[in-house]
């Protein structure tokens, strides 16, 4: 089965770079199956952005290739590059730490740096654009049957960040922040491993900005108070923090990568 | 023909949970074609919920699988269900009336609750996202030829939300507002058929929020006056309140579900 | 190869308009595939939109087919338009000028009027949504192997818009802004072959609002200053005004259609 090309982008849904990504992907291989995950990823630092590329691209098939075109550093001329991890699927992107998260949950097995330009969409690539003239480009050849190893040069070391795990100390866990969602659910590095075996429907004391908050724990919406902040284990086994039918974000305002603590009785 | 797989969601573009819904998909089969309806439907209740749902779908082909992942009621419990209508068309979401506007026009054929774990992205799915743990990954099953027989148990009753048909008294119609679109036009559930055979050009008059306005009544853009309100029967025979090149909701700030009356010369 | 049909639009994601133009293209044929280009394509008028109609398909191969249905002036019965250009694409869509581009850069082959009902997705077509039942069905037909002979009848003369060439008087070249995206970077219509052959590194001097500004003129953004206005020929070889990681639009307020004048020592 032909893989699928994953976009995951922050050009927006408005302009032309987008579909100059496409266009050139389809141009090296009319048949590529294009899967548009999102343009819109709006992050604001590189640990939230490598965090929201792990989990967007989490439930893919096996073969699939995620393009991750997202920068959010000074623009640069460092070389992009491609993994292939022990999932199967392959990433292609600047080396800017953006995978640190897929490395860390799923093990690199092969790495290479794009420096091939008989792949790339145009020879020399305009130097403003790699999204359009190599990562697109590189994931049709991928996907078309080229293998990691012709398309580019095997890499040692890759830029990764620190993922900050979270520490726990008898019954406190110290985490942080990873992500606000677009319901303004303040998403924890948390897991539900860290938790107790049975964790549902108990107390927390959570401390947060100096402030303890004293909330419920659940492992559904509808099992929350209304109207009240309460902690939640998502579907992805994160502990979050949570308002029904609101946002926490408006009420805590936190900031990506602040520290957040949970004290479970 | 394999069928196509359509998505309407209110998830927004930004984050994950759109991504993760597209792979539980491939991840069942990846040959699964998937389309896009919407992932921004912003509506203000059920009712214009329901209506946008069978509104963006009523186009497909017969065979297409559409899932509408919608609930801006308060998240539970509910089962999810997977109905056929006499359209051929399959619709999965959760049962809280959001193809109401879909069995009014279609017509049920089959329903059943989505309780086989069998079919699930993972068993058990989490409680607190169904829309890639359960019906991504049935409308996969179904794409891929498991019948609406295999994937459910039959069900009787279907929550369905009063849809409000409009009255006509003489020559009095009352509707109600259903929907405005992005350009601020403000769509009634009154139809064409509700209308004299001859309505073009005519002067209308309309009652809404306790004034009377006396409107043209056209079936063009280009036949409507400039700046001013005008009453159009539109692309789906619904009679709608605009102004050309701006917003009559902007003017008249209506609410969904609100009354509007129509008298006819 | 089955060519994509590739839809750019500016319907916005949230409604109904967008999903109903991909039902009716499926149910022509449901095999067709359908590339989403944009569809909030934001153009403040014709010229804005016709350069960014040929941007966003500039990329894709030569046997695909755009529809692109902006209709940035008033609403009209004018006929559409189906016409083949020498990169041998397919570009759909109202007779307004928005192809104007386009056919600059690509030259005319062929052209015919949209008059064949036959070709329609219902007959009589709704007068006020042609994407759904004229544009999006004739890309299907195309795409599934009807002729542009067959589907329309020939046309000559087709509305082009006046795409101001810049002028070049020594080393004094007087152009316009065309678009600015979403970073706020000002695009201008001055190309890369307006300038000396050794343009890197060097100062050039802008004209803009009666304010000499004098800017580096670099061509990768790591050249680029810090928090400083400079030029850059960007990835289509066409000279912008940019400020690495900020907006020159905020600073510059520029509007589309405006001359700016560069001049290179």
């Amino acid at each position: 089965m032909r893989p699928i090309v994953a976009l995951v982008t922050d050009f927006g849904n408005a302009g032309a770079y987008v579909p100059q990504i496409k266009g050139a992907i389809l141009s090296i291989d009319s048949d590529t199956r294009i899967l548009d995950l999102s343009h819109t990823i709006k992050t604001h630092n590189i640990f939230e952005t490598s965090y929201l590329v792990q989990k967007a691209s989490s439930t893919l098939p096996a073969n699939s290739i995620v393009c991750a075109l997202i920068d959010p550093g000074v623009k640069s001329e460092r070389p992009g590059i491609a993994i292939q991890t022990t999932s199967g699927k392959i990433y292609i992107g600047p080396d800017n730490g953006i995978f640190s998260h897929v490395l860390h949950k799923e093990g690199l097995t092969q790495a290479v740096i794009l420096d091939r330009p008989e792949f790339y969409y145009k020879n020399p690539p305009s130097p403003t654009f790699p999204g359009r003239d190599i990562f697109g480009p590189i994931a049709a050849h991928l996907a078309s049957g080229t293998s990691l190893s012709e398309i580019g040069t095997p890499v040692g070391k890759l830029m990764r960040i620190d993922l900050k795990a979270p520490t726990k100390l008898g019954n406190k866990i110290t985490g942080k922040i990873v992500h606000v969602d677009h319901l303004g659910n303040m998403i924890t590095n948390i897991h539900r491993t860290h938790l107790p075996e049975q964790f549902e429907d108990k107390l927390v004391k959570v401390i947060f900005h100096r402030r303890t908050l004293t909330l419920p724990l659940v492992n559904t919406y509808a099992a929350a108070p209304k109207k009240r902040l309460f902690a939640l284990v998502n579907s992805d086994q994160e502990l979050e923090v949570a308002i029904r039918d609101s946002s926490a974000a408006k009420k805590l305002k936190p900031r990506i990568g602040e520290s957040i603590i949970f004290i479970l009785k």
